[in-house]
């Protein structure tokens, strides 16, 4: 449980609690590779090496790390299929397409204003060179 | 640049490209004290020890690396008063409010959802115990 304070005092979670659970949870869905993930998956159900290919750089062990986080926090559903060779696909589950559905809308936010991101790196950097 | 793909047709920057800036400031938005930082100057402006203490567990060094970063980014606002002691209040731009809203709206999920996200690492655990 974390910690209650004037900001969110209807909620017992607090990601600004340091002790909190939702802070790790936070984490692992805006992770290094925790957030492509989640994004990539909201566009469809993948297979591990098709989802190692959209995530560009990801490796194979970052990526089953990635994946094991998060199944474990209920946001991707595995489905392996009894065939030969294996199959499994990753998908989202309704809490996971929820998560997703707001780190996209973030994503979309920071596509669309990069140029502006960029402008203010140079102006930034100008003033200090 | 980032590359362009089926999804992203009408933007040039695409996070899931490897060298696309727009992956970079994902980072800064989303890393283990951005997201936080974003997010508590989202409530109010605040000057560096304050924004420390609501930021629980961040280190001053870490703090200072985080606001450069976002500054240089654009989503942060410097306010230096010429007073003695000098007096820095860190808050917000336009863009910042727009980053912070959106990364606000993934915190609100994942506080109301922790309960579910406990329940499946319960779950997870005992399958695997």
């Amino acid at each position: 449980m974390g910690t209650i304070d004037e900001h969110h005092d209807q909620l017992p979670f607090d990601v600004f609690a340091r002790s909190c659970p939702s802070r790790e949870t936070l984490g692992h869905v805006t992770g290094r590779w925790g957030g492509l993930t989640l994004c990539a998956l909201r566009e469809d159900t993948l297979r591990f090496n098709e989802l190692r290919r959209r995530v560009e750089g990801v490796s194979e062990k970052m990526l089953s790390q990635t994946l094991h986080a998060l199944e474990r926090d209920g946001l991707v559903s595995r489905d392996a299929q009894p065939t030969n060779p294996p199959r499994v696909d990753y998908g989202l589950t309704e809490l996971g397409q929820e998560v997703a559905d707001r780190l996209l809308g973030l994503v979309e936010v920071l596509e669309q204003r990069m140029p502006d991101v960029l402008e203010a790196r140079r102006a930034y950097d100008a003033e200090r060179a």
